[in-house]
């Protein structure tokens, strides 16, 4: 397939972050799920000059986004908690008081296998329709082996819907309610580990204040990484409690959130090669202050954007929207915030294959209703999502 | 027609701000283009059970959203500047440097009166279709008296769409371009306002730094009182000029924007009655502090919710995110922000036909994808409009 008529196309091309690559009235060859070939429409090779020709009429394009953090696999409903916080609960104060975490995990515990599918295969088709082509999901609502276990397996059935998705095992979200952590972590390592290893690419940790210490991350991700899976953290959230310097020392694939990274931190994932997926949109939903991600992208950090997407701190799906919280909350330029949303979470992931136009790549686009990327944050609110293409189908 | 399936329905029945006037399990009546009657679907009077029955499955449904402070009729785009001003220039040395507004000016009466009314319909049905089914629509990038008047014709034109217009009069938006600004503010007393009464509900006065004073803006709005039209207020946007207190010694409809209100300007107009209209999705695109709303809602003044959609400061269409942003900047509570972006924009429009579901109000009506109206700050960037009923019409 050729399709001509963009008006501007994002390509990543050079990889260098921020660097979009714009091709002004682009075409790009599409050959079964894979780019063939991009460039501008002048210079189309006559070889491909008989393909079946779709013409966007003029709009902008850009990679598929990657979406690098979300838990979209739950069931419930977290609203009034919500609506309690913004009357001025803390969300330690709904936690102590049963609420948080643990009424989601006990929704999903108790939702049937088709109704936790219905629910998150949902999420993924909205997902899907507003951009993201690719999109990682956490387990952590199960807590048992067997939860987990059944978490990551309908985050792998999520792909009936035509996005990827990159399982991660979470076990060490929090521990389950009324478990004593360290035995909690044994659980982790001895139990859930060997039994989630072969439905999950990474193993993520929570390591923060009232989640898991730098110690136990340290003994899960270096378990996890016997079992032969990707690691990666959630770090420096609630508190700054060390875990972006144990990110960097064991070279996890990416710290996430990092709220209350230093200047300190940003050097250490620098060096290490550790991209840092930023979370603005559950900033925002918890009214706290956005990570420092000005700091971390001038540190020479790898920045990724991600939804965050769980009933609890961050019901957000969009990744348009995290484009603009980027911009408008932590002072990134459109250019470095769509990067960070599509090469960005590629590199958070480690997949090679995509988050760029270029030949090779998995054929993975949006088209906006618009001239320009610069509209995503431009208009925030408004769906400017024309079509989606997904390995080489149109899917939204 | 009665509407059944309302799992939760927002009445505003009281009118007292921020009283949501829940009803669970509700029906709602509608006849012609008004609601007949309102109630637990228990209680529907015999008289009504044999109307055409629309079954909405279990939804959320609420007033219509009035977004009482829109710029919508205007051509031309400004991301680039939007982009500049993401990498650090000030919306005031692009105004300086021959961009911002002027641009704007530029554009809007150089296209043709087709073109103006194809991107303004635009915009108008994609609000409708987000559930915006009346805007106040301002005139202010004609800044001659006919490129004025064509404006307010245009605004007019888009009640095709379906959507409730009420226009108002902005010719002292800024100054024209050159003009010296005592002569601009004659010219708009003199020759606009005669020219525009007839086509416009209110009159509004841009009262700030880099505008018009408060002695300009006096002058203006008695002399547009004079020709039967009602008056509103851009006060303390920019700077504290003391717009806020012109508006309570006036006793305008409404004040808008108020990021530099003071709690003595909040007196002044919880005391003189002005309604104060809250455009959070413009300091947010200028990232710059919110309006103190929590204040002046803990003051006593009626608070309206808008969108401010301009190509500038806030290109932005949806009261959904208006309502999230006003929850999530402001501290504002859902029920409060939901009543504010219907029964409170209704007010600042001194409408009082609309902004409840009550029986004799306009059969107005948003039905959400989602149980409850706190779903709209709970998930922000998702599409919860499932159905939008304009005047007893379903239109999206």
């Amino acid at each position: 397939m050729l399709i001509t008529g963009i008006s501007q196309l994002v390509t990543n091309f050079s990889g260098v972050p921020g660097d979009l690559g714009i091709i002004r009235d682009a075409a790009v060859v599409i050959t079964d799920d894979t780019i063939a070939w991009v460039g501008p429409a002048s210079d189309i090779p006559r070889i491909h000059r008989d393909a079946e020709v779709f013409d966007v009429g003029g709009r902008a394009a850009l990679p598929g986004f990657v979406d690098a953090h979300t838990h979209l696999v739950f069931a419930g409903d977290r609203s009034d908690e919500f609506a309690r916080r913004l009357r001025g609960e803390s969300y330690e104060q709904i936690l102590a008081g049963g609420g948080g975490i643990h009424s989601t995990v006990a929704a999903t515990r108790a939702a049937s296998l088709l109704q936790l599918t219905a629910v998150s295969l949902a999420r993924a088709q909205r997902m899907l329709r507003s951009g993201t082509t690719t999109v990682e999901v956490k387990s952590g609502y199960g807590l048992t082996t067997d939860d987990e276990v059944r978490i990551l397996q309908v985050a792998e059935g999520l792909q009936a819907s035509g996005i990827s998705v990159v399982p991660t095992f979470l076990g060490a979200h929090v521990p389950d309610r009324g478990a004593d952590r360290a035995t909690y972590v044994d659980l982790v390592i001895d139990e859930m580990l060997p039994a989630a290893a072969s439905h999950a690419e990474f193993c993520d940790v929570f390591c923060d204040r009232g989640a898991f210490t730098v110690d136990d991350s340290r003994r899960i991700l270096g378990a996890a990484a016997g079992h032969g899976l990707g690691i990666r953290m959630h770090a420096e959230q609630l508190a700054h409690t060390g875990g972006a310097a144990l990110a960097a020392e064991l070279g996890v694939a990416s710290a996430d959130h990092l709220d209350h990274a230093t200047p300190e931190d940003a050097a250490a994932l620098a060096s290490a090669g550790v991209v840092a997926t930023l979370l603005p949109a559950s900033s925002f939903s918890m009214r706290s202050p956005q990570a420092p991600g000005r700091m971390l992208w001038d540190a020479g950090v790898t920045v990724a954007l991600a939804t965050d997407c769980n009933p609890g701190t961050s019901n957000v799906e969009s990744m348009p929207l995290v484009i603009a919280l980027a911009c408008l909350e932590m002072g990134m330029t459109p250019e470095e915030a769509v990067w960070a949303a599509t090469l960005g979470g590629a590199k958070s992931l480690q997949l090679t294959d995509r988050g760029r136009v270029a030949s090779g790549s998995l054929a993975d686009l949006v088209i906006l209703d618009a001239p320009s990327y610069e509209h995503i944050p431009y208009r925030p609110g408004t769906d400017l999502v024309s079509r989606v293409m997904k390995a080489g189908e149109w899917v939204g």
